[in-house]
């Protein structure tokens, strides 16, 4: 581990993501939190947006500062996560990275390779193609080596992480047809951010489940992004999300059929997991007939990952199960923090 | 309405279903209740083991009785609901039926038509094969007539309900091909009935949520019995069902795609849906682009339906919502019962 | 009951008293419901506004109006509940008086009985305060006759009617000392009404218990009121609510001694309830060592009552559950307008 | 901090406040855990008997082993935490102490100084009257000194300290009466144990909450004997415990009186906190006029404290908030344990 801790600023911090990411930051070793910036709690010390945190040493005398790139420059912040709505990560990523920042943004502004898919998902012109071309996935199991370089990482939603984990190998393998995937997912109300809306109030959300944004979710882009590399070829896919009455927790069940590919003759879903993840430290594959649970990953950067082989209908249905703050967001942008600072990958992430 | 109350019997009446039967039996206005047996709790007034229905008229001087078909014969009984376990009921309506008495069973052991299958999912041979032929599958918006004649009706599963209502229509119009149907469904607690299991402890259960049960869950029978007689073919279909933390309520979301079948040229699944249910009280089709919420139905004997065309992908995808003690056992069996004796479809199912 | 249904309004119906009151109306044999208001959702089918009325008869054609008194009278309303803010209710209760409307209001604008208690805990001298006296407590239980004359209802709040129940008689008797009481009341998250706030949001409130509100909580006034006029002399008592993750119920307990009184020698807690009570079809007494739950009360118009005697101490504790919905709004206003209109008592309330 | 990491055993780890108590020392950087005992687990792999740990690096050959005494001395255990139920934890105890293993007891055996209250209390004689004797209350606000130098520990009940808390800086200093004080609780379902019971079945206590175990709960005997000591004289209060449904937390709620002592004269509630806790890590003093929330302390050793003045009644109301399984059991056990072994108190306690 290096020797000094990492300067690190959080830039829009109010948030759940925001929050979950300072929680991990007060706990991680190799970090120093110079900056916590949020335009609503400006002038409030920590401890008193986020009573929670009382008690922790690196927040004495820390408060809220306002989003100002020249501000977070002052600080000597080597890093700064940014936890801003989709559509305004962009600039403060463009300012920071001048002033010779390395960004790791988990909103979806950089996510996508293709401005034309942008577009089409997020709506009107990406506003720095160029960034978009330099931004790494932050899929620190995929792309480990270019997050370590990077100067800029769009950590991936959460979503698609979980369905990512459980696709990608078996779709580069040749084992299944990208084609034939089908996403159910259900996820706890904080995927929804601190949305103050009629519809996220406990009463509402409390004793109902109910899909929503089918379709065309916008993670959607990223996850057939991924997928359509892993197949060499363009894939579309069905998704459904659900919102259900959990804080946290997104639980996958991925359908999908063999690919019948002859070269894959011979390798089982389990070797194939094996091979990729064999030295995962996040990735924790359960093995055959087994069920992941959110329970056992909430708060973690752990992805719990089973799978069942549907032997009269000849399918493949594959389970996963992170929680959508932690390896579906923040604590798996941590974890491209410390590939990108060459700290050790679980430095500040086992936690249970 | 027939002008005398029915006089009724609930077999088996401690566990979940039992209690949402009691609860809209005692509402009912139709019913006069005669009977109500539990092993465990014989002899306890039923306001003592159900605080709940304290202060009910019906329940003033009812208490639990073994569950013995002599004595609920005594009390005249026309019609006993039994809610009793799988392996159990056909036991006690083989005896209820030889007395005379209507028999509406929630458990499975009438379900299937076929002994074969009874055997393949449920293990060993079905102790009365003439009574799986007579039994008539109790789902009203199919079978109305037959129930309305039925001694023995065998009142559909939850998950089997929220199925086959979004799938019937539209696999009998040759609209989607039965062979590509995949259901994630996500049930409440209840459905797992009041088994006293560490698995099901609140504990365990809350800010949780898992699949379980496939590839090959005991309901599939039943759902591809039906979904084989609406297809005049054999039909396969993969299921998933998860557990989510509310006490009722099941979500279902299907996977599916159009048969391209030139017979069922220009007719939409809205249209396949208006046929079937126009004149259904208690499926509320929501529309397109439209997601049913557990919420809506809990306690109620509605299933509500809608679905959304997945145009990237060819696919089109159907939700439904229904309580799983509701129109997934309960108040599907009193609305079988209506049928049977003469009373409004409706009665005493109109509660919100 | 009447032959003719009631011809009624609600006054107020997106919050969720509203929506409850809705309900209980629409199961209610003795109801024509002739007028729904909302401003924010005039215009809109009830079914649309709440999908969970779907397929009930009576709503079949009906919308949200603008909450007009001349477009409520031209209706034929005979009667209208106001589900309104407090400080609006009074106006519209003036008005529809004057329509010769009678008023059942779920507000506290009327609750109070003098202008300078409702100053000093709501702000402001009281818009009418000869209806203020006029207004008869809707508290059935004690105030039956003066209901059954009423124009104007002011029905109780949920914490008061939670506390009265159980103190009432007991202070009525001289049982008790009303200076001891002390009360700790744990409400739903609907108490909160549908208000639209970050703290209010799912994740905020899951996983939570706090107080709130303490020491000085407007319901106090009601409180107090109620209990010094049983006393005949000045009461003040300590309240504490909390707020906990579940829909509805507010579960309370009550600390209290013994006055000593020689007066009430030999009358024990039981036989005062039974005094009180004994006919009352809507609470419960449990009995000695018996403790409420608010799952047994949800969804209806019951209010359970249990105690303890804490020899140890000498004091007596008192218990109550009760829908803060039902009891603590919208059934017990239904309640009153069976009195009011000469329908039984129970008229559209024994649901479970 | 110690070079050496303690060889620790965690004795009974199969219920949840062994479940808490392996999470947090799996964390410990001053923690070697060398044997984690269960029965009914005993052969198994940590990380398959509780999910959620797999991937832990100190769990990767660890199995749970049989409870016995011989056994875990061959670890070279320093030091034993028991997690087992009251009325067993007592015979490993001797054995382990014998074996010159200091122990911290997390269960009721040795909380008592007075074998005759424990005959009350627990029923039948004390087996070990001379360890009662020697154990000490391992609340380390208040016996930090005792616990450095302890061979058994006995870690506080959760309601004990979540009510010692707040009230024994107070009645030590002389400002509240204690005989005037009155508690209520509400606690989280873990609170209840593993229990296999259908009361604690998801569907029971999910939206349900409910008063049980007044007025004499076991837990009075240790809370009365500590505020005795402060007091000076014996004390009695009133408690009364309630469930609902959280997974973890206890928010309490006391009322009390000023005690008109003379030589409390001038301080006030905030003063005394200040004196006893202002260097207390753990003890979060929120101040006047605030109510803690279970939330902001669940998953971690802190208690949170605050209180309103009754002005109107002159009463004086405490509030605090804990995790049942945190300060109210594990981590509070690991704080004496950090004291015992010379390591900063605060060791591997500081997670949010």
């Amino acid at each position: 581990m290096s020797t000094n801790p990492i300067k690190t600023a959080v830039v829009g911090a109010s948030g759940y993501s925001g929050q979950e990411l300072l929680r991990l930051l007060l706990m991680h070793p190799g970090v120093d939190l110079v900056a916590v910036t949020s335009r609503q709690e400006a002038g409030r010390p920590l401890g008193e947006v986020f009573p929670r945190f009382r008690g922790a040493a690196k927040i004495a005398d820390l408060s809220f500062i306002d989003p100002d790139i020249d501000a977070i420059a002052a600080t000597g912040a080597q890093c700064a996560f940014l936890a801003l709505p989709h559509g305004v990560a962009y600039e403060y990523a463009s300012g920071l990275l001048e002033k010779g920042i390395r960004v790791i943004d988990l909103s979806a502004d950089f996510r996508l390779n293709d401005a034309d898919i942008y577009a089409e998902f997020y709506g009107g012109n990406h506003p720095s193609p160029h960034l978009l071309k330099e931004a790494v996935y932050g899929l620190p199991e995929f792309y480990a080596e270019q997050i370590r370089q990077a100067r800029l990482v769009a950590s991936p939603g959460c979503y698609p992480t979980s369905i990512l984990v459980p696709t990608l190998p078996l779709v580069s393998a040749g084992l299944i047809d990208p084609a034939t995937i089908m996403v159910s997912s259900v996820s706890g109300a904080s995927g929804a951010g601190k949305k103050v809306d009629a519809a996220y109030l406990f009463t509402e959300v409390n004793e109902s489940v109910r899909a929503y944004g089918a379709p065309k979710h916008r993670h959607l882009s990223e996850i057939e992004q991924e997928l359509s590399l892993a197949a060499g070829k363009a894939v579309r896919i069905s998704f459904v999300p659900h919102l259900m009455p959990v804080n946290a927790g997104i639980c996958t069940t991925i359908f999908c059929q063999p690919s019948g590919d002859t070269g894959s003759a011979g390798k089982s879903v389990a070797d194939a997991y094996a091979e990729v993840y064999g030295n995962a430290p996040f990735v924790r594959i359960l093995g055959e007939n087994k069920f992941p649970d959110t329970k056992h990953v909430t708060g973690t950067n752990f992805v719990d990952v089973g799978w069942v082989e549907d032997k009269r209908t000849g399918r493949i249905i594959l389970f996963s199960a992170e929680d959508n703050l932690g390896k579906g967001a923040s604590s798996q942008a941590v974890q491209s923090f410390n590939l990108m600072f060459g700290l050790s990958e679980t430095a500040g992430l086992l936690n249970f």
